[in-house]
């Protein structure tokens, strides 16, 4: 993997850059659709690349293991060719979901014991057998095994678990280097930052990490409940730490106008379910601003979802029809809201390199968090 | 409309022919994929048009009359502009809806009392009222308003329902007469045969509506729970009474099988909600037979859904991916599912046309009924 810096804005943080990978080039700042068990929810794959037009989608380790299973993903030939598709995938380690099982886990040194939320079956997963997967899915970007810890964290808890994850890191790099790729793509590993909310933690973490010199490196533990200034403050502070010519990933981030804050904080990398499960709810992200198409308000509104978008979900389909579908519960609603959500998502983090390139970002910056975050 | 019949099956009652409205040409023997409230489940438009080639889709007039309501159907100016379809619609008349209610609703001379089965309110259909929401719906083919009886059936209420169904034709008539078209597109209705099982009175259904001379015929009340052998013998019947220069259509039909044997008997127009729920579920019809795609017999066939069809989602995704999917409740899952079943429905029909004018039918027939029947 390498990673090309275009350009970094004179008023801000932004970065314009690009990530090259065995699967294709991930212009960045990007935000990655959340394929959770090798499906973007109600997403058609050739609808990710020719209506979204998504560069890299997401994978979970944890949902994968258990479903479809790694002997079935390795017969395949790895998750692209299981689901087809052609373009980059990365994938989390379980670290994330293990945590949010919270109840049916226990964590020790070695590893996480935990429950499967489908069959209860047990399970265990230490760093090394967390790279033996992901190498088995074969995506090319993989996350480091971590603990992520809640909001609130006491501070004690808090640093044992970096100092955890740190030793954890360690443990994932070096089975990197002791086991090879399966299907001849190669596989980059990402390092993940935690500490809470705490300045020194965070600081002791993306210090370590920095030093290990990994090719891209990823924020973890924030998006997890804490006030938006928190975040914000602790993703500058890492990002002022972390050097500047590896792109990085703030993990689970967020709403539109979070991710317009943090590309201006020096972030190049985003996922989130967001769009996809508010979507399924009638909640969509529009260039004018937020739209709950289940209001009244929209019964009578014939005209295109968001025009400025361009693209076949935005453009074709009717407020007024939309509104129809989801309110009759109507799958097609969850597909035509979804695909327009992530071509939303993809539209900003596009419109915000071409700015970040143009020299002009922070005035559009200004200009377009208001207006995506208002309420319409 | 106009129907142009093509060639006549020498060796059986196998019909090529094409109907034209003003949306379009369909080819028959045609498939309708049913579209109940303004959507084919889990199908988006362009993946009608372009991968599933469907030539005209259905709409329900019950569920459209209470969403998204006949006031916003005007005001987008009809349902092909309200869904964004331009090719053919059909819609029923809401009589078999009405009749699927059962508890929910009186039947008088005038018509039928009925309450919504979303919230209970009431409401009251009419042969006259029942063409007036048709006329707002802008449908090319429009049914009329009739009773369904169940099976079985009483000989006494068969023969008194099949009265009233001949007196409401009589009234749905006039009732198109007395009012224009609305969106510049004009409307055919189709009269609806009844008389239960009994050949008597499909018999005097059938001349009943013969001799009315609509531009199109339906034969309603089969394919609600009484042996195939009977729908059979039942619609040979009633084929040989109808005109040879009207397209006959044969409502709620059925299996692959079934359209198979009613196209031998001289049926041009069929509809299902089969393909579609079925696929929501798992069981897919294809080439080579109906597979449930949730045995575990095919967890690990990384083939193609069914090569012969071609197309999307038959080609590309395998059944392993299919099967993953469905078992992880993922709506892509359905998604796919459909698009195939529909993709195979409308490649069953134009097979078969194609075969009627090359004069191979009933050889091909044979053969391929056995292989759509037989579960794999």
């Amino acid at each position: 993997m390498k990673f090309k810096l275009l350009n970094t804005d004179k008023e801000s943080g932004a970065r314009a850059g690009t990530i090259v990978t065995d699967h294709g080039e991930i212009p960045t700042p990007i935000f990655m659709p959340v394929g959770t068990a090798g499906s973007v929810k109600a997403v058609h794959q050739r609808e990710l690349t020719d209506d979204i037009n998504a560069r890299i989608i997401l994978g979970n380790t944890y949902h994968l293991f258990l479903r479809p299973g790694i002997e079935l993903l390795e017969k395949a030939g790895g998750l692209h060719q299981f689901i087809n598709w052609s373009r980059p995938i990365l994938t989390d380690s379980g670290g994330y979901q293990v945590y949010s099982l919270s109840e049916n886990r226990k964590i020790n040194e070695e590893g996480v014991t935990f429950k499967s939320h489908i069959d209860g079956s047990r399970h265990f997963f230490s760093p090394e057998i967390a790279i033996d997967i992901q190498r088995s899915i074969g995506a090319d970007i993989i996350m480091a095994f971590d603990e992520c810890t809640p909001y609130p964290c006491d501070y004690d808890y808090a640093r044992k678990s970096m100092d955890l994850t740190h030793r954890w890191l360690i443990r994932c790099k070096n089975r990197m280097k002791e086991t090879p790729i399966k299907y001849g793509y190669k596989q980059t590993l990402f390092p993940i930052i935690q500490g809470s909310t705490y300045e020194d933690l965070r600081k002791q973490s993306a210090e370590f990490v920095a030093a290990e010199d990994f090719a891209g490196n990823a924020i973890g533990g924030l998006s997890v409940g804490e006030p938006h200034d928190i975040m914000y403050s602790i993703t500058e502070q890492v990002c002022n730490i972390l050097p500047k010519d590896k792109p990085r990933y703030l993990m689970g981030v967020g709403t539109p106008e979070n991710i317009l804050e943090c590309i201006a904080l020096g972030i190049d990398m985003f996922d989130c379910v967001m769009p996809t499960r508010n979507a399924r709810n009638g909640m969509l992200f529009t260039s004018n601003g937020i739209i709950n198409i289940r209001n009244e308000k929209w019964r009578d509104d014939l005209s295109p979802i968001d025009e400025t978008l361009g693209g076949y979900a935005s453009t074709t389909y009717s407020k007024a029809y939309l509104r129809h579908l989801i309110i009759n519960k109507e799958i097609l609603g969850a597909q035509i809201a979804s695909i327009h959500n992530l071509t939303f998502y993809l539209w900003l983090v596009r419109t915000a390199r071409e700015k970040i390139i143009e020299g002009d970002f922070l005035s559009w910056k200004k200009q377009m968090t208001k207006k995506v975050a208002q309420r319409i």
